[in-house]
């Protein structure tokens, strides 16, 4: 993946998706004793900036093949992102979601007309089902991350900050962004080392799930052990994608890896400094600015706050202590 | 106020203030079968709209005005303005707000460095106290609303949306702007309908607290009978301003009213659509779409969210159901 993707991915999308603002807090900023610039990909259409990846792929379909339509899997915001970007140019959708997904999501897609199709997760596997389903119908199946023009499009978050950081005159000492296969910080790694050799990108991982950040370490993919519980529902894939590490591998300067309690918190400040809705998976960066996990004493630091597809009662728990 | 008034005051501030978005949902332009852009101030520093008009006001003051500081009374959202842009510049600020009001407003004030003075508001007047105090130490009264440096910052919320509208290729139909002493909505409407002058500006007030809904009506202003309870702690005032109701009763088409539980819901929908934190009075606006309080059925609609200071017990309670 070259900028010149991440370029051109950006002209294709940029009428269809929310350039989100940079924002900061007077109060953080404070706190930390540094300056932090937030990308609040919450406010993407959808909820998440996985509208970008799915937006980028689909309006590059054939006639033909939107005419057939597009497979995908997930439990979440891959879902929902594939089947607004379907809904808006008029391509039919095949979701395969688990029977266990939140109601919310489910009923996400099926609002933006997407065909559902659950599966059990522990007799079925969802992408036989998928290829199926793709063959069936003639349909293109679109992979969560393990995709060159997935992954461009979650770049125009990178090419986006280092756009807006240079109306602002600076240029930022680091970018952390959170890692489930890794397509959104492959992609922001891309944009930011290639405009800004010395900025170092960060991915952040819930804790039990550091299968990037532990596979960077051991210079190969490793995976996690996956019984383990996490707040983290949106990062809890078990191993690296095959080209996402490729490029994780060469661009990221260290992993970093936040637990329940640090998220939790971060997004309480997300709602008491922002006024944002953060998933946890979301809050993951600020988490790991807020506990430490990097030292931000006078430095300028990015955080990219990736979705707020969130269920209340999760939410509410969170913000009220 | 005109035109021009905003436009320097935009010049003024731009550099301080966050330029916020106007973001859809398609979710909620189907369901309520129009286009609904919405202008989300919560995100604004300080987490609400008028951090605009206090930076203009506080700007244009002399150094030797500076010197002696800024008095100014307020429970909420005025008080943290001022706070904030008071420690941006350096100079002393002094609140006075009611021993009653949240707690986190009045450490937020503080948390900026202003003093902040208690009162009573049983026995004591808010406005006294701060003319004496302006006198002792030779400050400067910001006041909340009626003051047309005041009034031309709020209206860079209606300059952003014209011009924002303007890169969508659009005009839209209305828009809806909550009023409490009517500063916000009058500014809006200077720049809106001096750009546009086909577009309707309505106010948008909580039950038993339409003061200006009901003035415009009279021609005159009328005052709230005030023991009635509202969700909307940020719009109530009792009287229109006498420099805000002589933009307003000109330039507003209507005003709207709606009630507690219509403004719980359209917090809760905010929350589901928009990943934002609405305080109630800032989903007021929403909440008369939502409600059918105006007919947005294939017409355009801007709807100004003003702040997101909320308890987060109170939020809590209105998105979980």
């Amino acid at each position: 993946m070259k900028i010149s993707d991440i370029f051109l991915s950006q002209t294709r999308i940029n009428k269809y998706i929310n350039r989100t603002p940079l924002l900061e807090s007077p109060v953080l900023n404070k706190k930390v004793g540094g300056r932090v610039l937030i990308k609040p990909e919450m406010l993407q259409v959808t909820g998440s900036f996985k509208f970008r990846g799915a937006c980028n792929r689909i309006l590059q379909l054939t006639e033909q093949q939107r005419h057939g339509g597009v497979v995908a899997w997930s439990s979440g915001n891959h879902a929902l992102a594939i089947s607004a970007v379907c809904a808006m140019l008029k391509v039919p959708a095949y979701i395969i979601m688990p029977e266990t997904a939140p109601r919310m999501k489910i009923e996400g897609a099926r609002g933006y007309g997407a065909k559902v199709r659950l599966y059990d997760r522990a007799t079925e596997n969802r992408e036989q089902i998928g290829k199926t389903i793709a063959e069936e119908i003639g349909g293109v199946i679109v992979p969560p991350y393990d995709d060159w023009q997935v992954m461009a499009g979650q770049g125009t978050v990178g090419l986006e900050i280092m756009e807006q950081c240079r109306e602002l005159g600076i240029v930022p000492d680091s970018v952390l962004a959170s890692a489930s296969g890794g397509g959104l910080v492959a992609g922001i790694a891309t944009a930011v080392r290639t405009l800004a050799p010395d900025t170092d990108v960060y991915c952040v991982e819930p804790a039990g799930f550091d299968d990037l950040s532990r596979s960077m370490v051991e210079k190969s993919r490793v995976t996690n052990q996956g019984n383990v519980a996490t707040l983290c529902d949106s990062l809890m894939v078990p191993t690296p994608g095959a080209l996402t590490f490729e490029v994780n591998r060469r661009l990221l300067k260290d992993g970093l890896v936040v637990d329940d309690a640090e998220v939790g918190y971060a997004m309480a400040r997300c709602f008491e400094y922002f006024k944002l809705v953060a998933e946890p998976g979301g809050a993951a960066p600020l988490a790991a600015i807020m506990a430490g996990r990097i030292d931000v004493c006078g430095k300028t630091v990015v955080a990219v706050l990736s979705g707020g597809n969130v269920d209340p009662a999760v939410f509410a728990q969170q913000i009220v202590r």
